[in-house]
């Protein structure tokens, strides 16, 4: 994406940081500061930060950043614009701030440590503002929706050769390696996550690490994976069965996971709260008396990020607009047998929801 | 591992616990989390914690997780010390603390955001102590030595093969997906770090991403990469001239650098100053008037993260102890021509270093 998509992204928040009150907003979650500046998308370690972003309520905008990615931001960012600092920085953005801004800074306390947080604040007045760039992010433009239907095409295409790939006698790491290397070999940049490949009971587990477990001609195998494709993430899961006599108890489940998604798929539209696309659900597979083994939220807004604002669970309020992106994904685990779990990406529309 | 080690490391703190007067230490950052439990080495996703540990001063210790993860913490851990929680969970974990232990809890403030903070702090007393853990991280154990040494020969298999490997006309990002392809094939769970690829001007960025730039039949190739194998992190360099006519400044330039690094790694020993050791690559290479060029710090520790305690940075007052390993990667930049760097991973022994 060129410049202008970010300075656009920029000049949308600037009337919500007025609104809010705020002189400026120190952007630190790598995901924000990619959709505000393009510059990039993952830190450069859990605990080191690649930089972060001064957006002002007036205009005059500056990364922060330390000389290793210097080019990177002077590709990005004007120069007079970019400030680079030494080391981690902090006390140097802070004068900085000092300098630059007179009046309240939004940060996001959940993107900010409580280190940077005292280097930073030091003699300034911040504010908690965490849901500023959420907001923006959680609607998607119609570029970001086409690389998500791009992303997810690619996982499709995945997803449909997988009883072909799923060979009796692979193991489950083996198979997991298989589906990198059909994304990479296709273009995408990355995981958007490690993937979940579960035989029988592993798949019973939310967390399946793929392991030596062999997939054998007649087992339950479910895959949760996802690829990055142009920076958007895609998230799918299949379960099926190996061989042509499933067990009774999976089919069954599975018919019910998929009728569940198909009800709550068509629930989504404007105006509905997430909280309600849930219960579509949730109440379905209750009513068929497994509702104790429908064990986490239906789903999740994807993006730049996997797992992103909207959560679709039981106590969020949220309500869906169009242009939002989600995973639909219930799911019924009976321990040490088998797990189910279906998961689409839908699009919600102007008046309903589309599958990507 | 198996679980005594992690047992053996806690035993480990809790002395260290009593002598600062701290009655617990709540461990968040994940490869932390991951060396005193064993517990999932990666967050689920940078904004969102797979767990944390509360560690007492007199032995009984939790692990506090969600329910994707409750199969892999009882996988390590005593089903009675596990909390499982619902959500972020911090109100939870915060009610948890309050009835497991009366007096101060050490946090590690790089390590918790502002939010977590807030959550888990409220009605407790809270104490920063940052490097507790990574005290005990920073010397390593003959097990971490063995894994370091077997990450390392896995990256000096590939480094040897780089003259083959890159052909002219080969893109820098395709590459660095062979060096990544032949890591992984050899049972590396991932890449350590993104890996650098860079040709001539490239070369002279600190932080090149491998894009379409092509190798020649007479060029600059920088190559800084480093795997993860059975946990253990990698990282080194190489830089070679394809063809049979180097740049003479290439030449010379690398021929300062490889002194350079050879002069810093004959003065590694026990009780030297991290910052003393930056000094004789920085003054060897400065007597060559090439200091200026010399734009970074000369190393890092090295371990279950790339970068890790302690900095080999002309401000690192860190003594050398036996026990640690190290980086030692000088570099000379020349912007629009080239770059060189070479790096070693070296153990620090009781009379002295050894390259790994």
């Amino acid at each position: 994406m060129d410049r202008s998509v970010f300075e656009r992204r920029r000049e949308k928040l600037r009337p919500l940081l007025r609104e809010t009150g705020l002189a400026a907003l120190l952007v630190t979650l790598d995901a924000d500061r990619f959709y505000l500046s393009g510059f990039e998308l993952h830190d450069a370690q859990i605990n080191e930060s690649s930089g972060c972003l001064l957006i002002t309520a007036d205009g005059r905008d500056t990364l922060c950043t330390d000389h290793r990615f210097a080019a990177a931001a002077a590709r990005l960012w004007d120069k007079e614009d970019i400030f680079l600092y030494r080391n981690k920085g902090m006390p140097q953005v802070n004068a900085l701030l000092k300098e630059r801004v007179s009046g309240e800074i939004g940060f996001d306390p959940s993107a900010l440590s409580v280190e940077a947080f005292e280097l930073l604040g030091n003699g300034l007045r911040l504010r908690k503002a965490g849901d500023l760039v959420a907001e923006l992010r959680v609607v998607k433009e119609d570029e970001e929706i086409r690389r998500l239907e791009n992303s997810c095409r690619l996982n499709r295409e995945l997803m449909d050769k997988l009883p072909g790939m799923a060979r009796s006698g692979m193991t489950e790491a083996c198979l997991a390696r298989e589906i990198e290397r059909y994304w990479r070999d296709r273009g995408a940049e990355e995981l958007a996550f490690p993937s979940i490949v579960a035989v029988d009971g592993n798949a019973a587990l939310p967390h399946a690490v793929p392991g030596p477990a062999e997939i054998t001609d007649s087992c339950c195998l479910l895959v949760d994976a996802g690829c990055r494709l142009d920076g958007y993430c895609s998230d799918q899961t299949r379960t099926l069965w190996t061989g042509d006599n499933p067990d009774a108890l999976f089919v069954s489940d599975l018919e019910l996971v998929r009728e569940a998604q198909e009800r709550a798929i068509r629930g989504i539209r404007p105006g509905i709260a997430a909280c309600e696309v849930y219960k579509l659900a949730a109440a379905f597979l209750a009513g068929k008396g497994r509702g104790d083994l429908f064990t986490h939220g239906l789903g999740h807004g994807i993006g730049l990020q996997t797992h992103e604002a909207p959560s679709l669970n039981a106590n969020s309020e949220k309500v869906l607009q169009p242009g939002m992106v989600l995973t639909v994904e219930p799911g019924l685990y009976r321990q040490g047998r088998h797990g189910v779990r279906w998961e689409y990406m839908v699009l919600v529309t102007e008046d309903g929801a589309r599958v990507l």
